[in-house]
């Protein structure tokens, strides 16, 4: 685990120098990720790596042909050279490091705008460069390395990179990863107060995560912003690298496309590698989204959905959109279990070029489900794909109580292969991540390796993007019911010890709640000021009003459990809700009520791109300004460090404050993904097919 | 520690009955504080108790003579009687089993409205009340205890009493509490965000409570709201008790009165009851505030600043206004360090009958400061009271940047014997603490006492409420600043090992970070939309702009020091701002930027009571219109957990979720504060005076 200190700065004073801005103003549109000077490292300063985790070496020479400063008339120099070496020793060449040839160099251009004001104006600055790209590589010996880019005649770019020391020892043999996409603290401490009871200010039952015998938070800035979007902190969870907003397991180059820029391994894909784990991707989100997609996928454009999904079964150089890659990648040939939504980007269309990913998938010999009887059904032996919707599954909130809703979620219609049926019979992450569970289980069971699972709550999320706290705040304590419940299983199973269970978020949403409201007192008001008065503050924020059950004896009520069991409401729609808001939003109308229909978003489109708030939305509510720009059509993440909890052996090193980076660094040395020159024992170790190990081994 | 499971619920049935609401949906506004049926037991259903810790027992019996549950045309039947007995066991009467008179019954009434209706009708129910109190009792046996209230004619209220384990070991000779008030997570990210440099997404230094050795988070409910108010919260963490809003170490009785209210011994006057201990107390806040109140003082009335101040003095006996308490309670003659500001609760004013409370100080032997230098010189050996300002002391940012305003806070004046003199020479809470730990220390080593000390910084609080994030912010990293020099100055006295630091907030407000603001591109635009505009998310948030240095080359930049030196923002007004919000907002105008003046409020008072906001606050700024009733002239706490940090011996416990309570139950075991039957000779290790044990002790 890197963790700078004050009295570390002098040993990192020659390193620093990458991590500036070009001027002391223009700093929040850069150039491109990064990469603050005209010569580009990817790996960035500052990156540390698993011993022996594969990834790309990419230097860019940029030379912007004007703007505020501009390089030679753009004409960036053709001599460069980037230099490594172990931390005091002498540097070589890359290309002698590794003892390869020097690849081609790439020559074009982009362009950006260095503030908002040069947007305004359309004046966008022209930047040529040159690249070049070392695919594959890798570095053994655990230390510190430096890096020196030599550019433009005399100028210099330093990188510093650390490889993490090996594990001491193996402590855990599977691993399961739940993400609650968006959780913010504020949301966990939300969900406690509607899903389980209080007797005179304190809990009678309580979360399983508030059972977590790890205990910590992380921070989750991105490569290049303060604030993260889903991909870029997916992929730090999963391999242990910060990168820019969009991006999968590879840094953002200039290029502008979503191939071929810089890659890094997962540690999915190293325990794939190295130990033939049995890996299993759950999601209720549509599969082909950042988090699912940040186990296997690389691209620094998390929109292109169709090269994620060929990565799901063939891995990191797969083509893209019929281009070629001239590299290789970790050998990949799908995960065990692939179960959630997004159905309508497995069927053929013209974004897939009218290729059915289901059939791909059933050619590899994978079972498949679309619903929640089948998915019981399924082999536990043997792989298996589960599309359950069209795009993102129902929510909790809609599968349990709003249930007329689930008709508008597309669900698998064979008669016309495609996702437009009704849905009737969809899973939850609770059924999903058992499921999977079992089939990782029983897979690794039969040939003695290892599992890992992600198992992802997506709509806590997608839910408080639409402010639509309540779906939000059931989906959060569906994955605690449904850690609850994995915990159970490997109990079952016997594999508690042995199986390592981390829960975290990837970032956050500005959310708390700052009172009660009188929905009723609300809604009979005809003001803006009278329906503010409906907000109860401090005292008169009362109890917890999703765990007063209505028309019950109230002799009886503390022993009342809702028709969902313990830890969900007895009642979600009481007459005092809890007061919820955002540090910000868009324009909205707002009466604190759950929503019976799904609140796609509350907002409407107006013809000039900009949005306006929909009283439609919530008709007994009052308008609240926004303060995002109007172009927005929903929320937006916040910064506010995330919780990591987390269950059985290595759980005590996930605790105290922690950086996004090291989760995927602390689950690599709970699993010993490290691997060193002399690691052949270790390697020799793992069961099936391929060995892990000999390319691209640098000479330190 | 007590920690509800589900598995626990059948054992509690029969207490839970008193935790219920009258009536399922009248529930926001309460007949009385943790008294939903017309019985009361004090104090409530699921209270724990240090072994021989002290407190009073109060019963009420209450009768509405009208609103919606009326009985017995307003007449409570006198018959009435509370039993209690360790769990199993059989029961017998209070007066019994502590072998003394049954108290004298008091009879009075009192009026509530039920819900906003009937407070908008000004329709109100009024209720007759008989009660009576058990003073000065104590339970030394670790149990189970529960008790039953018969009243009017056959009902019974039932509550569960805890006794907690004594402890095994004491682990800490020396307890330092710091409080952050208000402090939630997100201002701890937003914090360090200010306040420490990234390189490529990772902090190069990190804050102090980043380092924590114990890690954990606690929920803030008070007893009877799940949003809390300082005093509640900060009682729950100095006694273990939950109580309500605007209560002291005190539970809130219907006697609407400051005095004579149930009380609970706090950890501090337990300490120094049974060790003698060295009482430090010390805050940026007025002194009669809440959070330094909360160490002695007993009131459900955190507004009785005058009754505070002589409790400071006097303890939780001492007479109110002129109105004797007839009840004794642990003997208190002040604190060893009181440091802070609100010097004018102090000079002789009408409010307190115009006795100077600084002669009462002096007259008791106390040392006095009125400046930072005059602090400096204090004798280490003696006790000390500081008073540095009128009200509360200027913050942080005040102090070292916008030092103008200092003029506007009032220092002592010794010709004019008031706090009205400019203010040039004035301490922070680092100088404070530094000072109060010497003199705890000084005392403590003299007669080998224990020391223990409460400091806090209470503008992270106050500024937070006006929406003046920056100065919020400001005094948080001097808070971090000051438990990093606590933690250095225990070590250089070479007592870090026998003391426990624990740093904590008492509860939160709804803050977040989402993006940047380009202040620059704001000011310049002319509409609302357009303003809006000026907010970056996800990658365009971009880097802190706050340790980007105006002027300085861009090569030199990362290893530029601000002038207030490491942990501390390089400056505070970059053109990129952090875009701060609130979850809940009152009517605002916000620009996003440092403002030099002091926020007092954002709001200009209307002449019928309520605000509307005021451009002259941020006059770049685009209106932001509020959630919270009109009435409201500043934000309010919010509910998410907030952080426990903790280091030193004992910081092993305070690990993973807690509730409030356990922090005080958590000090007490570290410090061994739990005394048995048998503790005698745990008793007889105290130095100095007094005996500590033998008042009330109860035959279970």
């Amino acid at each position: 685990m890197v963790k700078p200190t004050l009295g570390s700065r002098a040993s990192l004073a020659v390193a620093a120098v990458a991590a500036l801005a070009t001027t002391a103003s223009a700093q929040t549109f850069r150039r491109s990720a990064a990469c603050p000077s005209l010569g580009c490292i990817y790996p960035p300063d500052q990156s540390s790596f698993i011993a022996g985790q594969v990834f790309d070496i990419r230097v860019e020479i940029q030379a912007p042909a004007n703007g505020s400063t501009p390089y030679n008339n753009g004409v960036p120099s053709s001599e460069f050279a980037l230099y490594i070496g172990g931390k005091g020793a002498d540097m070589q060449e890359v290309s002698s490091f590794y003892d390869r040839e020097d690849p081609q160099v790439e020559s074009y251009n982009f362009t950006y705008y260095e503030d908002l004001f040069q947007k305004a104006n359309d004046s966008a600055t022209l930047v040529n460069v040159l690249a070049k790209s070392y695919r594959h590589v890798t570095l053994f010996n655990p230390g510190e390395y430096e890096l020196k880019l030599q550019y433009n005649g005399g100028s210099e770019t330093l990188a510093h990179w650390t490889v993490l020391p090996l594990a001491e020892a193996r402590q855990a043999k599977n691993v399961i990863l739940f993400i609650g996409d968006g959780m913010a603290p504020s949301m966990v401490t939300a969900a406690r107060l509607l899903g389980h009871k209080t007797v005179n200010g304190k809990y009678k039952s309580r979360l399983q995560l508030d059972e977590s015998e790890g205990f910590g938070m992380q921070m989750t800035h991105s490569l290049d912003s303060y604030i993260t979007d889903s991909a870029n902190s997916a992929t730090a969870l999963m391999s242990g690298h910060k990168s820019t907003v969009n991006a999968l397991n590879s840094f953002t180059d200039s290029t502008g496309k979503p191939y071929g820029a810089p890659k890094f391994e997962t540690i999915f894909e190293m325990a794939r590698r190295l130990y033939d784990a049995k890996i299993g991707i759950v999601s209720t989100a549509f599969l082909a989204d950042a988090t699912p997609a940040a186990v296997v996928a690389h691209t620094p454009q998390r929109g292109a959905y169709d090269y994620v999904i060929d990565q799901f079964l063939d891995g990191g150089a797969v083509a893209f959109n019929g281009t070629p890659q001239n590299f290789s990648w970790t050998q990949w040939d799908g995960p065990d279990v692939l179960f959630g939504g997004g159905g309508k980007d497995f069927v053929p269309k013209a974004s897939n070029k009218n290729v059915s990913k289901i059939d791909r998938f059933l050619e590899r010999g994978y079972q498949w489900s679309t619903t929640n009887s089948t998915l019981a059904e399924l082999d536990n032996s043997k792989r298996a794909l589960g599309l359950f919707s069209d795009s993102n599954l129902p929510t909790w909130l809609d599968r349990h109580v709003y249930t007329d809703n689930l008709a508008s979620f597309g669900a698998w219609a064979p008669e016309n292969k495609t996702f437009t049926a009704p849905t009737t019979d969809v899973p939850g992450l609770k059924d999903m991540t058992l499921k999977a569970l079992d089939i990782l289980h029983t897979r690794s069971k039969h040939d003695g390796t290892p599992f890992m699972m992600m198992s992802e709550a997506a709509s806590i999320d997608k839910s408080m993007h639409v402010a639509d706290y309540p779906r939000a705040l059931g989906d959060l304590l569906e994955l605690d019911d449904t850690v609850r419940a994995t915990l159970d299983r490997l109990e079952e199973l016997g594999i508690r010890e042995e199986t390592l269970v981390v829960v975290t978020a990837d970032h956050a949403h500005g959310f708390d709640v700052f009172g009660s409201a009188d929905t009723e007192y609300l809604a009979a008001q005809t003001t803006i000021e009278g329906k503010r008065d409906a907000i109860g503050t401090y005292l008169e924020s009362g109890l917890s009003g999703y765990q007063v059950p209505q028309g019950v004896n109230p002799q009886n009520q503390s022993e009342f459990v809702g028709p969902q069991g313990p830890g969900f409401p007895v009642t979600w729609e009481p007459r005092y809700t809890a007061a919820f808001g955002l540090a910000a939003t868009v324009d909205q109308y707002e009466d604190f009520k759950t929503h019976p229909s799904v609140r796609a978003t509350s907002l409407e489109p107006l013809k000039n791109g900009t949005y306006r708030a929909s009283h439609d939305d919530s008709p007994d509510g009052f308008f609240i300004s926004g303060v995002l720009p109007t172009s927005n059509d929903q929320g937006v993440h916040s910064l506010v460090d995330v919780q990591v909890f987390s269950f059985g052996p290595g759980h005590e090193l996930f605790r105290g404050m922690m950086d996004s980076t090291n989760i995927a660094q602390k689950i690599a040395q709970v699993m010993d993904l490290g691997r060193d020159k002399k690691g052949d024992l270790a390697v020799s170790q793992r069961k099936g097919k391929g060995k892990g190990k000999g390319e691209g081994e640098g000479k330190k």
